[in-house]
């Protein structure tokens, strides 16, 4: 499935000093589809190498002939086909738009326009279908998909099987969530060791909207959100990396813990066929142990792309209770934007 | 208050070597009504100084004198009143047994008794009341109480004044525990250093059942659980001291947010005019700020043997949510037995 | 030894908010000697309530009296005898001279002064002879004492009995020193968690130099360096409170291991008769299990101003190697500062 | 390089459910040249599948077929040419010499055969002529090596080279050792957590004694150990994988700081024509950020293989101090035996 060298895409990474940024360079380097032309970020880096520029967080050196590129400003005149926005939100939402009007394809972590009506909020295991929104989209050949919050990702993958088999009428979850998804310099670490923060801003309300958008349907022109009810309650918790979830749910249909067991296990997505080179093999993997899925043993199956679930078990308030586990920087921000990227690309729509 | 040195009450720290016995030593020293007169462990430490049997793991120095008490057997030769018991569960039971039938007051921490019909799990701001229970029981002038378990003694302390004011239909809580909690050596280093275990044996259970001891009624002789439904899930994080509880609500009643915190931050128990030593001056603060309350932060507070509650707000399922924190090896084990033997002795049944 | 509430010294706290601020507040309230009569800060807090402009920090709440406190800007208008700097070095320099010059006795922990020539930088236990320094002043009746880096601190503190007794040749000191050091927020969580960092910025020129001036001497008007060579290397671990340093120490003169812990754990300072209230009654805690001093077990000793030393042994290239262990934010800051003014007002300097 | 399936060596692997046996589960798994024939470990895992017995701590998931194999008990009849071992220090001599004498190729990470005159205690890159020594082994057609303690391989990797070129006179070292070196259970959380223990038991002895044999020289049937002296200082931090060392050094030539840096990352081993599959590719990197090199950021650099090394600079006591870092489980342990066995095979001697 590799391309030649020649037939690569050339890809931006707009954003490319932050930690999400520099993820989606690491995932980058080496893919079998695409290589880096070009990387931006805010006036302060402009000019210089991006190894002066950047802080590098990764655990992998930084490869050397991506440190000698130059940090180019965030404007649509980049040589790439693909802009990766890894953006802030606080700049994200016009600099999307531009590259859009200018013919980029825009794939983007960023928050924006994750709920503007004609962009795809995408999970390529779960509603590959929504593609169809870009349609709606008026930038000519540009677009704009966005990826799901980090805290959302992983738990939507898991919880797409479960209405597809059993319905899904309420969701109650409680997260535990990694540093990493702070960004960086993020949480001082004064207010994390030996600690948990029982707040993290603006997550609770991402949690309890995005899966309702992700898990509905659009047909007709027309976009219907899912029709169950969800509380979130968010927490900082002294993990690095990946993102876990106590998850209550109340089903609508009759179900076996077994039933459902196999249908996370079992569950084969659409997207299955076009052997995108980022999607796990298998995109959830139920653990038997009594005390998994644990973070630091779990987040990086599947090179950080596939999500584990363990603990089914009946709950006495709703129907049965469970954990998931996801890498929020891979899966939840990096990695789900790349895979997005590849299905475009799969799907001919680059 | 104070007693002079001649009238204070001579007591027996039972599993002494332990990290709930450990704290039990270091709150009892300079106590002002109680005295250490023995020490007990297990037989590999039977005989040795407590300095040499101990591993000791307080913050503050070993006391001198302390240190040098000879380590003696689990027996009823012990010289003492009050026998407390940080025993292991599994030779608990029948050791508080034989003290109770000598004549001790036996305070214990052991999870053994807890349910047994005749036995008080006793919370003093919660209930006092159940003390009465103590007529049953058959060990002559001696005789049993139990404190619960750490994760649920902060959290049906919070619970009371709610239960008072707005009745309970159902509670879901998500616990995120310390690891003093599992007890020393306890949880290895490589399970819980950048990581969540998303498991504790045996703790789901207690949370599910406790409250419900706790919080009903005894009279006529008879004892009436309460009436409400508990689903737990229980985590273990990278904390030292501190559980930290996410709480979903139902009530029975009409509310408005400001009446809960008023109940919660007003609650005046019914021993408030007791001035027991241990007891804190406040047994509940509310906390405003957004992020709170953190373990590391707020675990202290009045000697560790009050809660915090924060982040109080509606329920998209329930009707409320919030966090309660209490220090687990304090409130939760060590310093709830002592605030327990102290409420018997104000109420002269020792 | 307590003054009566007319008699107490009324002083300031300059840089308030910031995390030695907030220690020294922490410290001040209920001292016997002192009472905070204002609060200083930068002008992004001025006019707001201490409560309103601090991040609190600490593990004990902030007390009301005191949140309720107006912040002012850190100009020698403020009502207080003596004014406590924890400002900022790129601040500290300027603003303490105005206030020397404005009759306030400045005791700084900011690094701007130390080196002045007519500036003690003070340890009452071990330089307290320093103090004479001051007549070289030239502020009136004001005045400016500096204490050391807080690396610094319990280093020379366990140097001084060895200085006294055996004579120093050569040292070679390797730091672990806690995140509160760095300040707040200091150190990002992604930069420390399951890492160790082998630097601090400007660190290992202040401990190879600042000892020096510290065991000097001072007669005749005239300031004598103290002539061993130093050699420090320092990192920052993943502790909060307590830096630990790993000595290895030539001497001039010959020794036996038993009478250097007889040195530590003996030393009586000559300011022991003075009873400071801050002081610790022993300064040197010598511990002999092998695995101590541990920053988390032995920091808070005699309320974090003891230093702790522990596996002293023969060195293979010096001649002898031990751990130093201290509270930095106390000992080695905040509560340093205060116990140096404790001793000027103790000599009737203030 | 790779072998076909029909070409590669059965090996097995003693002590496999441990965590350096886990490492090397983990490792061997679809190494090219090696393929794992049989696991052993103590009688309470006989007779298990690997998947029962094993407590899985590695981040990848336990490969399904070596899951499913029995677990053999540590005797010479395990069908395998190469015998890794793993074993605990209290068993490891004896089984070692069995298998010895049985013919099999014993690689052990043991420290039980490492000072035995007539076993090479061996690091590819540094002393490869020391597998001469194994001519004066008595066990026929078997043999035993060894790989050194997991805080010396990365010190005298980094050594060699500046041997070489400038000799070596004195070394003071000092370690922040990770918890993965203590094994599984290991190190308590409550003992780890915010704190640093200053003393790992037996480690000093063996960082003063190592280096001098695999830096000494063998010819003339003769070993002669290297004549510097050593001073060493051991501490436990709080980080999972990787072995931070402060090194101090006095040298016998001339040197520059340029030149030292030149023969670090210019290093090429006299194995580098033997392409190793193990190897790393450079093995010394010098990094030149001054706050590197850093344990979680660097020490999965080149699989864990390679050493780095930063903050070269004058010493005021030595000539020279830097800092030195290196995976202890790969490298330092499970890693090093296998690049061991790698070169065994690459000369023939399997």
């Amino acid at each position: 499935m590799n391309r030649t060298v020649a037939d690569k895409i050339p890809v931006a990474v707009l954003g490319a000093t932050g930690s999400v940024g520099q993820k989606m360079v690491e995932l980058l380097n080496h893919h079998p589809w695409f290589y880096i032309s070009a990387l931006s970020a805010s006036d302060r880096s402009v000019g210089k190498s991006y190894k002066e520029a950047v802080n590098w967080l990764m655990p992998t050196p930084l490869p050397e002939e991506i440190g000698q590129m130059k940090v180019l400003p965030s404007k649509p005149s980049l040589k790439a086909k693909i802009a990766f926005s890894a953006l802030d939100a606080s700049v994200a939402g016009s600099i999307e738009e531009d590259f859009a009007r200018a013919g980029y394809t825009v794939v983007s972590n960023a928050k924006n326009h994750r709920f503007h009506p004609d962009v795809p909020l995408l999970i390529p295991e779960v509603n590959p279908g929504h593609l169809e929104i870009l349609k709606l989209q008026k930038y000519g050949k540009g677009k704009i998909i966005t990826n799901p919050n980090c805290s959302t990702t992983g738990l939507v993958l898991a919880l797409k099987p479960l209405m597809d088999n059993f319905g899904l009428e309420a969701l109650h979850v409680v997260t535990m969530q990694a540093l990493s998804g702070a960004g960086y310099p993020g949480v001082s670490s004064l207010d994390i060791m030996d600690n948990v923060i029982p707040f993290i801003s603006g997550e609770e309300e991402k949690i309890e909207r995005e899966p309702l958008k992700i898990l509905g349907t659009f047909h007709n022109e027309k976009f219907v959100e899912a029709g169950f009810k969800i509380s979130a309650t968010c927490n900082r918790v002294p993990v690095i990396d990946g993102h876990l979830e106590a998850v209550s749910l109340k089903l609508k249909k009759p179900f076996s813990l077994e039933a459902i067991i196999d249908s996370l296990s079992g569950f084969r997505p659409d997207i299955a066929g076009l052997n995108l080179p980022s999607a796990p093999k298998q995109p959830i993997h139920y653990v038997y142990e009594n005390n998994q899925p644990q973070p630091r043993k779990m987040r990086l199956w599947e090179k950080g792309m596939a999500v584990t679930v363990g603990r089914l078990r009946p709950c006495p308030l709703f129907d049965i209770k469970f954990h998931v586990l996801s890498h929020n920087t891979i899966r939840g921000a990096a990695g789900g934007a790349i895979l997005n990227a590849e299905l475009l690309l799969a799907k001919g729509m680059v």
